[in-house]
């Protein structure tokens, strides 16, 4: 019998770090929470003063072990200095910078979010596995003029990181939105689920009744028991991991 | 020339039962009824009083045989006592146990049924093949609290049992369903075909005049003569079954 | 270079009718305009009295060439007596019989009109490709009681056949649609762009406001000149083969 | 390590325009675009009066190198005069005359983007990469009757460049789009991003609340900065590109 078990969501190494953010690239980019921009980074377990992160002008679906680059807190590239890595580098070293309680940050651009980027209509939660934005979803237009809208200055970076809190996901107005998770797999989840539960909700609200939403205390418990335990992200890392072999044959 | 009767969906035997089990999983995984999580369980044609399930920590797209298991009407495993099944098994003994007439449980979280689950908007039949509700499909709000909307208790198993009652379908409210059918092609298609008439009956409604509804005789028989029968069915798994050789080249 | 020319689509003996009918239950399965049900059929260029059509039991992705039947227009297997052909033969046997410029006949259930069936809302033509329903369309609903909605007996396709007229399309209530057309790929197309002029234009509703339709001179025109025509219809005859060729590696 | 720089989206030759055009037709295919008509446009970089679009007849999801056509700003086929190619022709040639400065053309038929063309609604930016739409988007009825919407004369390809003017996108009532870019990963990201924006506009409007659009000055750098750049589009060109091996073995 294959062994199925919370191992495959762990990293205690580098190594072990570099090969779980390759696949991340792969599931984030087969699930489509992601499309040739947007890009994922984990923490260094042996360096918490590092992560990973790919290289720039490299969609996720394309991303392999060579492409990976250690990066500081201060956005630069450590270990490949020559090399560069993506523009929007200080979303991940602002918030890992101020969240060391998390290890995983993701930013992408899945279109079902964007509407509640452009709307006066707060983000909540309909879904049990979406309970993770129980304290309301900030949306971040503080953008830096001339930006296009990208967080490339290590100055927007800090906004960001301000604007993003305690929570877990920021909106960014006519842009996508911020993820930061304790985990790889919990992150990829909150990505996922973030649209779902965006495509649930707006298509609730057209009915012209308010929904049911969870009360914040359901959402809080839904989200920790029905999505975030060990053993359902080993399962959804199993899942997603599965997909990407189908999908994908240089990954088998 | 290639001999398709209904055969392919007759199972006698424990050995067909579990060879059926484990494409039912493929199944759903393939047509989008389920993600990593979701579950279905099929009654021991050799023992009323058993059922295959798929071990714990593991999603339908993984399934292979040695990863079924059988499991009793109190939800405990019987053959492979080590191991640990699905956290929700109570939905699946509770109902098989109240329902002997019944074969197969399905648990999923088809998107497009939420809504109904979070709206003041009863589901009601627009399509012939979805003539299965025709009772009207309840939904259920008595969770455990602290449960994080899952049925992970003999005690929330129960509850959800008596709300089924008659019906073949419960809506779980911000969670998903459970279906209950005669035979495992039955409640496949019955979950594809509630998220299907979903759909059409929330984009029926928001053009703001009430869509002409089948009458509940209209309905039952429209599931019975149009969906439910053996030919139908048999015609259906081969359908489903195509697909997943195509997807997924281990099932070859 | 490879040759592409009208000669894909012209079928001259009951063997290329039958090669013909084979690659269209392919491609009518994968653009999705059926699922297990559904059906095909095309008139014998060898006897205009008979037409084929896939033995019962068995989805349009399955059918191989020993699948196919020969049918006369009485519903009747003629070739090979002991086998049975779909329940809903009739539809194809009556609108063969009363429109002998037509050569094709379809029957599915595209998700996307069956609002159309429900509703009290015309569909009307909105691209220039969907402009064949330039007479509008009809809905049927004269079922024979206790059928299920289906058409499966003699009488019924009768009565369909009638309702459908001089229209390529008539919908079906609850259920689905009919369309018959000249040739095979004529068939395929109609019954494609129904299903994404009915998308369009229910988005269009939404909004509140009357959208600007084709009148039903610009509808005729749209249709001979940008759809049915011997080049565009080869075209898209080896574009859905190209896309079945890629899905379906039995095909190749 | 792999090399991923600006070099895929540069052609200096008529060899290489050929190549990039060939995979641009797989990719329109791939993402969506275009179905079996639309088509696709590069001027050759040997020769500002002549340009490289594909034979007619042929979808471009079937496109090698050999179906390639060198044409001139007349839409007279120069290279293989006995070959015809596609019959809208003159939108190409007239664009790529009158816009000196853009080198690709594309036309297709993208379903979430009729509705703007049909209803009085105009279409605006909301997200960064659909900033190029900053000038607004102006609706072109101006077809010769009984042409069936399309632009097969040269007159009717004047009159879209003209009502194209200085804009990069022109939409064609109850028919589809032409737009027009500097370089080919360009024009193909305006059209995959023009769809995103449309579906997502639409969304916005349905919750009856004016969404806040992108400002023309915010619409004009976004699309400058996060989209239009050299590294992007190198990025999404990898991307595409990737996708089209995985969906297309032909073109491994």
């Amino acid at each position: 019998m294959r062994i199925v078990d919370a191992s495959n969501i762990v990293v205690k190494t580098a190594a072990q770090a570099i090969e779980q953010l390759v696949m991340a690239n792969r599931i984030i980019a087969n699930e489509g929470v992601v499309d040739a921009l947007g890009h994922i980074s984990l923490r260094n377990p042996e360096n918490p003063n590092t992560f990973f992160i790919t290289r720039g002008a490299l969609a996720p679906i394309e991303v392999t072990k060579d492409d990976i680059l250690e990066v500081d807190l201060e956005g630069k590239v450590v270990t490949k200095p020559a090399q560069r890595t993506v523009g929007e580098i200080f979303i991940h070293s602002e918030i890992l910078k101020t969240r060391p309680e998390m290890t995983a940050v993701f930013h992408g651009h899945q279109p079902g979010i964007i509407p509640f980027t452009v709307a006066d209509v707060p983000m909540r939660p309909l879904l049990n596995t979406a309970g993770f934005i129980y304290q309301g979803v900030p949306v971040f237009d503080d953008y830096t003029p001339g930006s296009g809208f990208l967080i490339n200055t290590k100055e927007s970076g800090e906004r960001v990181a301000k604007h993003l809190g305690q929570h877990r996901v920021l909106l960014l107005r006519s842009h996508g939105c911020i993820i930061a998770a304790e985990t790889m797999p919990k992150v990829v989840a909150c990505a996922i689920f973030l649209g779902i539960n965006a495509t649930i909700q707006w298509q609730a609200l057209l009915v012209g009744k308010e929904p049911n939403y969870l009360s914040p205390e359901e959402a809080k418990t839904g989200a920790e028991v029905a999505l975030l335990k060990d053993g359902t992200m080993s399962r959804y890392w199993g899942y997603w991991t599965a997909k990407v072999k189908y999908a994908m044959p240089d990954m088998k």
